[in-house]
């Protein structure tokens, strides 16, 4: 007999959604993998035709706030994975590289977006009421191009076995670093921009937060690894002799949920919270039973991820019918060379080491849904115009897509 | 960084009350375990305790949709499950006996409950305003009382390892069958309070209506089983030569939600959906490698259904300080000792089969939230007062909670 519940989505719909996600995303990803092409890619675009579809609710939508937070669990479940794979101390011996290809990653893809936007300023290909109005717009979209989003890389760094690499360290030291970035450009352009567009620039009340925010996101990590570091191991003997069906496995995720917890208190995304507690599982003895206990239920929870990730692509913006989507796909087309141009630039910060220098900088060019973060507080804020918004949009989207297939054209074996 | 939703239950708390309900619900259960006691009695209690400490949204709360949703997938996954362990052609073998099960197990506890409010009326225990509104009372409290839950049950038998016995055979079937006739009462039921207590009994539109429930219900039951079997086999054959990561596990698990649907579109509960997709897998040889596969994914989603169920359990109602709790308790104990006499009796349905009558009997002992659907109605309805009402979900607690043990102890090698 069927329960009703008129005021939620409906079970019906919920589990119609789910089966779809499910056979789409599995029947176009094993196209790619038959024909030696990134799985992950297959499932961006079940995505993209599902959501043009109407067959999974978008955002502002009823039911999206549960495929959301689905594919959120999903994404702290592939970090942690990654994690699980990941040695602390090799990851820690490329720290240094790391650091300087997560700078480089940051001031170049800025700087050059700030300039490009001043440079089409004075070609009269975009038009501003005023000065300062052009120096806000710049620095937000300099600001948008610095994110990196590891999610893509990490996942076609396990596709290709890869994990074990020196590139793939760097990278996911790289990205870890970037989200801590990521958090003090934001307070600075949020108050920036909160000091209502004097072009006074940083306001002393930003400085002192700034300090707050890096103290609070690197005091996380430290004490994550130092103290989960002492207790992780003897917690899980424990876990694993409880003899409830399914205890190891309920255990490692309920450390990976409050580590991703923990990490958003911090102002860190939750992703990078799941990736420290797959550190620290890592070093247990009951790392490979966790693993392969984790792989259905990663399997299961991975591909909503992506698919939501694909979905939230707007393809009517390609319209090439639509006057006003012309300047969009061009300054998207601008924006997004220079993404891949500052991003690629990024991977020379790795020089001291024997490492593919190209690779490192195309796993960062992804930017994902943290540079939407900027994009949309420009347009909230009433900074940014629908046509840049749009724009910054398109970049992000195909800055998603293309790292796929280059990671396989150049990382393969 | 954090992504920020302010509209939407946060990812962050979401998080935290996912690890809470894991951890306590494997900690609580696993004490249970340990003393030989049902694991998800260890759930319930778990739930009880979250849910009285406020640490899982309840039902009207911020949050409480999604994860009613991951417990009926929960459910959805728990009967597949039990299906896939089940052959179609033994549960079919036993369809008479299941049957009769099924009908005496609605008309005993009708009765005894509808005669057993008459009764409590003449001895002055309960007033009502008027004849016609004590014989809608009666009525409504009968016909919560013929419920069946299948889930507890169920659950419990996967514990002990029986789903294989004639016993298990039966209690499957007859919560089947239940289902469709939990229907037609619903429909009478609803129908004869529509006709605004003129007493009259069932209109003419209900009795067509009820043609048609019924026909809709079994066909669905029947064309599943007929349709299914044609080509699942080669349907699964397909799906497991696909080569991306994880396409059997999520094929299945297509194939169960959309059964679960179907059936719903039927208006039988999505968990009879379920239970026909894992008979239908069962016969496939496949069926092994989806079983291995599907235990994590089970261990995550299951518990989180027992706890929800655990978690809507008021226990206010318990404080004998407050004085109208008394007769709340009263009530609800009478109607208890109803509803499980009523189902006990319905074990010697299978009078024809070498089988344990008592543990039959028992395991049709669960109400659970399918009770809980015509109590709503009476009080929506403004049939049943809130006093009458608090009493059925007391009843409906007691039956779910009583079930396991009684189990243990009847039906433990």
């Amino acid at each position: 007999m069927s329960l009703e519940n008129p005021d939620y989505y409906s079970i019906g719909s919920f589990f119609l959604t789910l089966a779809i996600i499910f056979i789409a995303g599995k029947k176009i990803s094993s196209l790619f993998v038959r024909f030696k092409q990134p799985e992950v890619l297959g499932e961006l675009i079940a995505g993209v035709i599902l959501g043009s579809l109407g067959l999974i609710p978008l955002y502002g939508e009823m039911g999206y706030d549960i495929f959301y937070l689905l594919s959120e669990v999903g994404v702290a479940i592939l970090l942690f994975e990654i994690g699980l794979e990941t040695d602390l101390k090799e990851l820690l011996s490329v720290g240094l590289p790391s650091l300087i290809v997560a700078i480089i990653g940051v001031v170049a893809p800025f700087f050059l977006g700030f300039y490009c936007i001043l440079f089409l300023n004075d070609l009269n290909f975009l038009n501003f009421s005023s000065e300062s109005s052009l120096f806000f717009v710049a620095l937000t979209i300099g600001a948008t191009l610095t994110a990196t989003s590891v999610g893509i890389t990490a996942r076609v760094l396990s596709e290709l076995n890869k994990l074990k690499t020196v590139e793939s360290r760097v990278i996911l030291g790289a990205a870890v670093i970037d989200d801590v970035i990521g958090l003090i450009i934001l307070a600075v352009v949020s108050g920036m921009i909160a000091t209502t567009g004097s072009g006074e620039g940083v306001s002393s009340f930003a400085i002192a937060d700034i300090g707050i925010i890096t103290a609070k996101a690197v005091g996380f990590l430290i004490l994550a690894i130092v103290i989960g570091g002492l207790f992780t191991s003897k917690l899980f003997m424990f876990v694993h002799s409880l003899k409830a069906r399914g205890s190891l496995l309920l255990g490692a995720l309920a450390y990976t949920f409050i580590f991703a917890y923990l990490g958003q208190l911090a102002g860190l995304a939750p992703i990078i919270g799941a990736f420290a507690a797959g550190l620290l599982l890592a070093k247990t003895n009951q790392k490979t039973l966790i693993e392969d206990r984790l792989k259905p239920v990663a399997d299961v929870f991975i591909p909503i991820f992506f698919i939501m990730v694909g979905a939230a692509v707007d393809i009517s913006v390609f319209n090439p019918f639509v006057k006003e989507n012309i300047a969009v796909i061009l300054l998207a087309l601008v924006l997004f060379v220079v993404a891949v141009i500052g991003k690629l630039v990024s991977g020379l910060g790795a020089f001291s080491l024997k490492a593919n220098k190209l690779v490192i900088g195309i796993g960062m060019i992804p930017r994902g849904e943290v540079g939407l973060i900027f994009a949309s507080m420009g347009l909230v804020s009433g900074v940014l115009h629908k046509s840049e918004y749009s724009a910054l949009m398109v970049m992000v989207m195909l800055t998603t897509f293309v790292a796929p297939p280059l990671l396989y054209r150049f990382f393969r074996d």
